[in-house]
């Protein structure tokens, strides 16, 4: 080529979309560690120590606790593939975008499988969940607990306990909650979950941290057809992270090193005291936005306070807000996706950065651009909101 | 949990086995560079530049040429399922464990299966292929160009063409060949090849180059059903790789901060001067080796140079040694898969570590443990016959 690309320098933002968020400034030092081998001693301890603070994070003695390497969505497809057969009667409850994803990938594996449907921005209650279960007696429930495209909440904590009385498997979507609020995977009864680890973990992209019951196991362990991924397979998988640790394939070793750090930094502070965190920002962040004359997606019953959704206001471009947002402030938000976009702001505020002047800065600058497209809004009128909360 | 482990401070290594490789101290470096969202135009502008260097590492003009976000067996498994629809006839040549493993991932799309064998070590002539196209008539043939079980190049610069001629559409395996020994793609006529981030391009593990021929994205949009795996759905992610930029899944920021940098020193150094290196260490290396009394597995004519697998001499014992490398010296080998296992060591070098002092360093261990198990050798052979072929 003419020109190699020059050395890497990018302009700092602040990144208060959907994800992923900033990663904590310890994890990204961390990562410039030399590597190990996957097979190294050190390595295996390293992995060890990962595996036991993730399941002190998902609150599981599930041992079948590790990250995926790859990407949420990865996550996503090992816990379907894994737990599904052809035939199988699966129902997937879908409450915005990423259900619509557990249609897309459950729907690849040749089962038999009813969809449920609530509008955007609602979720589902324990009786509708019930009636659901007796009307289509699937082996696997699947569920977003922390819809992303929405910031809706859905309870699960009953809906485990509820599906074992029907004889399903629950699995679930912890993508957005992981690290912001409570997930109780052993309490809740949950048997198969994944997340990510650029949200509430505080890392960079690039693993899928998921955790499967012993009820999973064991369906797991009677299947009599294959899993059809390879990559994804459990059942090979689990002799890696499983104990005896034989080679399947190259764990991304820095990722495990970032993901270690991470987790270091969540129970250093306490799970009870983190999503503390994310609760008092999240009402700092809500008292502004609706001093701004933002109103909320998903109601206040049911709604993330780590995943802000926000209806754009009449008379301001999405593109151009976000874009205005982005280069005269370095700030990132989210647009919305699927039904929502065009519709939505999304503004996250989480794991590290779920913080006060993460607040009122998103505040501060989304204030301006209101106002540079018209918006009748009174100056420091989102800041003084949030003031009021964090003086409160 | 009682304490939490410690900071992150490993015994520093020098990985000399099969992968990962040390990662050049630039790219760890990158790797601590604060995050930008995966849609943010800076980084749109970092994927382009990654593509544009990816196409000149492969040399080929392949629009189809990204990172996947996983570890170079999600590559293996995205080249299969992307180009294999059930029934599909198949044909896997195999001359190793890592000719097993595609055995493995082609085995689960539902296609008719053609495997072919030859010894571990040797490698398939054209006539020999000639004759398997002929006799299976497959839609993909698939085979390893460097088996790093084996340490076996397989030539395949004329098999693309010839597959050609059946109407085959050609896969191959080209993780540890990328970036260490010539790579053409489009010269050589492969319509899809995966690699690795971990070995010839020093970085770390969790990204697998690919690149689909026309040929192979023409095949991809006449499927008639959905590629299995969503995560690795490339019908879908080039919707984000491939112009459009949108939304699959979130790509692995910091990884591809990494790959970037990797392939910016990969072609700074120049691809001929590169390979030359690679030969240049592999000749020391293997004088070195052999005035220890180590014995190749492959055959010269066929012999990689960046993965020396040599027999484990009688009355050695293959983990006791490779211990004893690790805790004494710091230096990592490799043991040997499959049929192979107990039976063979696997010295890398490769990337960053193919240097002079990475051969000089294995050498003198090696003849240390050598000795300490009752070996005769000279003392100081190994780094004598090196020096010979560097003062040449």
């Amino acid at each position: 080529m003419a020109t190699l690309p020059g050395q890497l320098s990018p302009t700092p933002r602040l990144l208060l979309g959907p994800g992923p968020s900033d990663a904590h400034p310890r994890v990204l030092s961390v990562m410039s560690t030399p590597l190990l081998g996957h097979l190294d001693p050190q390595f295996l301890e390293i992995m060890t120590e990962t595996q036991t603070m993730l399941r002190e994070v998902f609150r599981t003695k599930n041992q079948l606790t590790f990250p995926v390497s790859a990407t949420g969505m990865a996550g996503m497809e090992t816990c379907l593939v894994n737990l599904i057969e052809p035939g199988d009667p699966v129902t997937v409850c879908c409450i915005g975008y990423f259900g619509t994803r557990m249609i897309d990938v459950a729907g690849r594996t040749g089962c038999n499988l009813t969809v449920k449907h609530k509008p955007w921005g609602d979720v589902f209650t324990l009786d509708e969940l019930r009636d659901i279960l007796k009307e289509t007696r699937p082996k696997v429930l699947a569920l977003v607990h922390a819809e992303t495209s929405t910031g809706a909440l859905q309870d699960i904590s009953e809906v485990g306990k509820l599906c074992h009385e029907y004889d399903a498997l629950l699995v679930t979507d912890c993508v957005t909650s992981l690290g912001c609020t409570p997930v109780e995977l052993d309490a809740w009864e949950v048997d198969a979950a994944f997340s990510c680890s650029q949200k509430g973990l505080s890392c960079p992209p690039g693993m899928s941290p998921i955790s499967f019951s012993p009820r999973a196991v064991d369906k797991l362990k009677s299947r009599k057809t294959k899993v059809q991924s390879w990559y994804l397979d459990l059942t090979s998988i689990q002799s890696y992270w499983g104990g005896d640790r034989a080679y399947h394939h190259t764990a991304p070793i820095t990722m495990i090193y970032a993901l270690r750090e991470g987790l270091r930094l969540v129970l250093e502070e306490g799970l009870e005291a983190r999503w503390a965190r994310h609760v008092r920002n999240h009402k700092a962040l809500k008292a502004g936005l609706e001093a701004l004359g933002l109103e909320y997606i998903a109601a206040e019953a049911h709604r993330l306070p780590q995943l802000n959704a926000v209806k754009i206001p009449a008379g301001i471009d999405d593109v151009a807000g976000r874009k205005k947002l982005l280069t005269e402030f370095g700030i990132e938000i989210g647009g919305g996706l699927g039904d929502f976009k065009g519709k939505a702001w999304r503004i996250g505020i989480m794991g590290y950065n779920s913080r006060p002047i993460c607040v009122l800065s998103v505040l501060a600058a989304m204030e301006h651009v209101l106002r540079a497209f018209g918006a009748k809004v009174t100056p420091g009128s989102g800041v003084a909101a949030a003031e009021a909360i964090y003086a409160a």
